[in-house]
């Protein structure tokens, strides 16, 4: 494959409302989305857009809280109470390629492509076949979301 | 503050050169820099390059691996040793205003401010201010590297 934009970082945190007014009061983001619920992914989910060069879209924050005990965000929260990078998110032109592409080289794919934060498709990397870095490839979305 | 463009993740490797080859090879990663070593740091240092929008330049994958067992990248390797996502790194206009900031909101801000591997100036604040996550915050590069 060839690499695409670093959608998102994604990062897991213990309380949305407060990391929201982190994100702005601490870090001075201007561009906050409104938190919406993922239920099918167990997430709550916001977008803290940062500035790409010369002004274009750069690459978001994506900020996950969990919507119950059983979301994977938290476990990942039970092992780090205070938040923490969670994913990287990387943009392809084609899904069904790249997946194509990750089951021949043998990289463990989690689950079936489905319809990710910014509606358009996505799949999840096992991070034991990725440098220990859970990796969602994420198809380019059509506008800025 | 006001919230700068993503420069890098910085992300920590138990070897260099499999990292290299991860990048390229599996991810597709078309331009690469040649490692080099910071020693008052204690890592070796590679950045990846992803695309930003419109072929502009996009957030850098900053791979770390240490120099020695001393190296704070080495503490996070016995605790990950596949590697995995180790800081965030975030521009702003002026470093020392900056400083002033965080230093205002009493934030732990960790050694001097120094000289980081694109050659301006940074300095790192403490991951238990920042939601859990080491926060490099770094002067605008005047160029691309």
């Amino acid at each position: 494959m060839k690499l695409g934009r670093l959608n998102h970082v994604g990062v897991a945190v213990p309380d949305m409302d407060a990391a929201i007014s982190f994100y702005r009061d601490t870090m001075g983001a201007e561009v906050i989305t409104e938190p919406f619920d993922m239920p099918e992914q167990g997430v709550k989910v916001c977008f803290v857009d940062t500035p790409g060069l010369d002004g274009s879209w750069g690459t978001q924050v994506e900020l996950l809280s969990p919507l119950s005990e059983e979301s994977p965000v938290a476990g990942f929260l039970a092992k780090n109470p205070l938040g923490g990078q969670h994913h990287l998110c990387f943009e392809v032109p084609d899904i069904d390629t790249a997946r194509s592409e990750f089951e021949a080289m043998d990289k463990r794919i989690l689950g079936p492509t489905r319809i990710g934060a910014h509606g358009t498709p996505i799949f999840f990397v096992h991070p034991k076949d990725m440098n220990g870095i859970l990796t969602e490839i994420m198809e380019t979305p059509k506008a800025h979301g």
